[in-house]
């Protein structure tokens, strides 16, 4: 059999099948073993081809298009290394659940662990940080082997995709000469069913009826029941969750990523300063409800998290549409595993409308209060971490997407940002936390959502600086806004800080870098905030390309501001409480 | 049982275990979770502690260092996708057989795969990447507890440095409260076996001694042997194998990372233009052994892979101290373990001194005559990639160490750097081949010698720009000198490059950046050549810390004056074998 003619007609079987499968962009790192994919790949007229010298940040910036295109994104690149180098995207795309198909080209078999160059053992590279991994066939060009192919790659965006959504990882291994042969007019060109060989269809987990009336009966029982919304994504949710919250007059505690914080949805009910109020001993005890259902991840809030916790005499359903264990703190008494959006809808028909919303009434009246005290935040000339997002929330355009980055940004976020109707999309890396490929994944995401405005601070920013090199390549608009404090922010906030004495070198790690050099590297727009004033203006000009806003922060004042403003909220809500006003 | 005595404790009891078995560095990345063995680890006199806030680079550095000093660095981060960015170094540092203890930091058993923050499952995270995973016990203060951390201590470090040398993973749960108790006078002091645990010594492979004499036989019953060595690092192999190629009057075909290429060792046998004279066919023909001894990893030379893939019917000998199989021509007819200084000299006494050198001479010859024409690559004025290892060879002072960066330089440095007895180190990361993490693993070795050069394209250069936070942070001599090509000149030398059509966007990949802006942010010093006269000039001033030199080069005029080169080399070989001069 000819090599070439194999080589190429597995290949574009399997390239063709991927985009009817509905991958619609690939991201291909440059290598050498990766050459026959990467040459047909580039050949798919529909495919975009998205090239990424940095596997790191390639991976991430995939994760960002997933995650903006709720479609499954193929990533590509050579054996050895580079492989190693998806390693951290995967593990975040496996727990925050965004479709990936990982591509690595491999050495055929007799190259294997014999000391061939670039070569490292590649099958289950990522263990079990992916749903599915196969070992290719090497390619041939039988009826067989092209139905294969095309099934493999069915079945990898189809899994990629069922929930819980995740990465996928195949493993190609390819001969020498690598070259594939394109001059053919019928690259793409299916000789079966050339609609896609099979369609895969996945139904959604629905509860029977029996089992929506058994727990609409549950819920109806308690009189104080409050939902918590954690990041989610699932379609309809925002709408079926407020129809449920307005129904039985439940507060909706909802997390920045939640999507329930901005949108054309019903905000009644949401509330959005308990991380704040939390804090506070007497709102825990006089809020303290008798139901909690959950839907979503775990939220950022760690006053909420405590609240949970001590909530353990509490009944607590979690309803999970991917059937994972979202459940840190043991207190869950019901795992519901059921599409959330569908949850929703099918306890609705079962339960009555209520008039009661006196516990409610406690929930907003405390929100209310608190979130006029927050705007207190404004009244400061410094340049202020709080404030900034509080500025945020006020100024930035209906639609846009707003990515935020780990440690701080997503916590301030949750303090500053509250309920609007703009329809913002917040956005963040909340599987596994880390602050690595933040760059990326919102750059990724701007290829998807426009204008997009990534808040992240000096550390994370620093962690990706690879990432901007997409920006440059692909003239993606995006506007960082850096906030510089000089180090890890967060640990400020954390018990070691108690610890001075080898704070600043193991915990603060300042790295003194002017970022405006790398910036110009880049090719972007560099703007250093001296004020207030100045902030809102770089605010309303749209960017065309990169962009950095940088604020200076220092973590010290930025610790007591959080402190005071904190102490001085709590005071308030024990007024408040106690009935003094 | 006080919890914050039993996390001191036990880590203490480990940290000090770590020195005692020969730790000298341990690289920390900072972080939540991992904060107990960070704050113990920086308390202890003597371990000298390098903060890296980007993983990926980190464990690199710890590479560097690792391969520098021959003693296993430890590396520290915390939980999540931090651990996962160590894995590209861990998967090089497994191949090239280095030594690595890799510390992650874990949540606890009851805190894993139930969406606590910052959490992935880190069992086995690296899966065979690794000769060794511990899943730590969670910390106790017993005595069977304090045992157990400093046994699986001395181990891990005992197993990390065992031929084959690699990566350990040791995977610590800790528990909140993170903090430990430093305020202890006795903090490192070991109740039993101050002086380390368990004292752990491991012998070297050796052949017995009617092995030895049967391969002596087996060797002296040829009359055309030549030996081969990849890189290795073996003691004491310099003068072994030049031993046992002086008695037996073989020729040495020594590839740049063999450390025979610049020594005190006898260079008589060395030669060192194969990898140019080995694509003449009229060589290959003539030269053709009838006994191949090889010692180390796999050569650079591709020439002189297919050379020796070509001699499948002559006996070849595979010697390996650690015990791989390397091998991808599957052409070996004899694989011996032994170590490798040890077979030389175990063989030496049963071999007689032969007075024939005729074979050798053949070699010599074509050495001498292909070394005087490459040599012509001075001649020219233009900036050109082959001369720039010339003029290195020429300039670079004693004792200085030359890393260089897969693809083309370690090419072009096997090609134009050619015996000297300057002693020149040359340094590479060729486990995997991988242009990842070149500048940190070359900082990592810069911290132990000194002065140390690096040689990059600038793929290379970029795909670890964070690597250099470490120069400036701990202000570390280095004298980066970057080939700036603007893309992946080693694709212009492979078959991909006769297809023009997207050529460019998939292989050459310019990145079109001024590196300048970068250096400039990490406090470097910049440079740009414009004629050798400068470079010369360049590299005889001493630098105190970042320095970069870039020389700005044509990937088209490059393959050409290669090819040029090649074949006019070439042309006088074939004169020569002909008998013509």
């Amino acid at each position: 059999m000819n090599h070439q003619e194999s080589l190429t007609s597995y290949i574009a079987a399997f390239v063709s099948e991927l985009y009817k499968s509905g991958v619609e962009d690939v991201v291909v790192s440059p290598g050498s073993r990766s050459t026959p994919m990467a040459m047909v790949i580039h050949e798919h007229p529909e495919l975009r081809v998205h090239i990424h010298v940095d596997e790191r940040s390639a991976a991430f910036f995939a994760l960002g298009i997933a995650k903006a295109s709720k479609r499954p994104v193929a990533i590509l690149c050579t054996s050895g290394t580079a492989a190693a180098n998806y390693f951290p995207a995967i593990a975040e795309a496996n727990i925050s659940r965004v479709p990936l198909i990982v591509m690595t080209a491999d050495r055929p078999h007799e190259l294997r662990d014999v000391g061939a160059p670039q070569a490292i053992d590649q099958i289950h590279l990522y263990g079990n940080h992916v749903k599915w991994f196969v070992e290719m066939a090497p390619p041939e060009n039988t009826k067989e082997m092209i139905r294969y192919a095309r099934t493999v790659c069915a079945r990898a965006a189809s899994t990629a995709l069922r929930a819980p959504a995740g990465p996928v990882h195949l493993n190609f291994p390819f001969r020498e000469p690598l070259i594939p042969q394109l001059d053919r007019d019928d690259l793409f060109e299916l000789n079966e069913r050339a609609h896609g060989y099979v369609k895969i269809q996945s139904g959604d987990v629905s509860l029977t009826k029996a089992q929506a009336e058994e727990m609409a009966e549950s819920i109806t029982a308690y009189k104080r029941g409050m939902i918590v919304c954690g990041p989610i994504e699932t379609d309809g949710f925002a709408e079926a969750v407020t129809q449920l919250a307005k129904k039985l007059k439940l507060p909706i505690l909802a997390d920045p990523l939640s999507q329930l914080r901005s949108g054309k949805h019903d905000g009644t009910f949401i509330i959005d300063t308990y991380d704040t109020f939390l804090k506070n001993e007497a709102a825990m005890q006089q809020l303290k409800p008798d139901l909690i259902i959950r839907f979503g991840a775990m939220p950022v809030s760690k006053s909420l998290t405590i609240f949970l916790k001590e909530c353990e005499d509490v009944r607590q359903f979690v309803v999970d549409g991917g059937g994972g264990w979202r459940d840190p703190g043991m207190i869950s008494t019901e795992m519901i595993y059921c599409q959330e959006t569908n949850l929703c809808h099918s306890i609705l028909p079962f339960i009555e409308e209520r008039t009661d919303s006196c516990f409610f009434d406690q929930w907003k009246d405390v929100n209310q209060l608190t979130r006029h005290h927050l705007a207190k935040i404004n009244e400061t000339d410094a340049l202020s971490e709080g404030k900034l997002f509080s500025q945020l929330a006020e100024t930035l355009p209906k639609g846009a997407t707003l990515f935020v980055g780990n440690s701080m940004p997503i916590r301030d976020l949750d303090t500053f940002f509250h309920f609007n109707e703009k329809g913002i999309k917040i956005m963040g890396n909340r599987g596994a936390n880390g602050i690595d490929g933040v760059v990326s994944t919102a750059l990724g995401a701007a290829t998807r959502s426009q204008p997009l405005y990534l808040v992240l601070g000096d550390l994370t920013f620093f962690h990706d600086l690879n990432g901007l090199i997409a920006a440059k390549q692909y003239d993606i608009p995006i506007h960082i806004i850096l906030i510089n404090n000089n180090g890890g922010g967060i640990f400020s906030f954390l018990p070691q800080a108690n610890h001075p004495k080898n704070f600043e070198k193991l915990f603060g790690t300042p790295l003194n870098l002017e970022f405006e050099h790398v910036v110009k590297m880049y090719g972007g727009e560099y703007e250093l905030i001296k004020d207030w004033r100045q902030f809102a203006d770089v605010l309303t000009h749209d960017c065309s390309g990169l962009k950095v806003t940088e604020i200076t922060t220092n973590r010290d004042r930025n610790l007591a501001e959080h402190r005071e403003l904190w102490a001085s909220v709590s005071q308030e809500i024990s007024r408040l409480l106690a009935g003094e006003c």
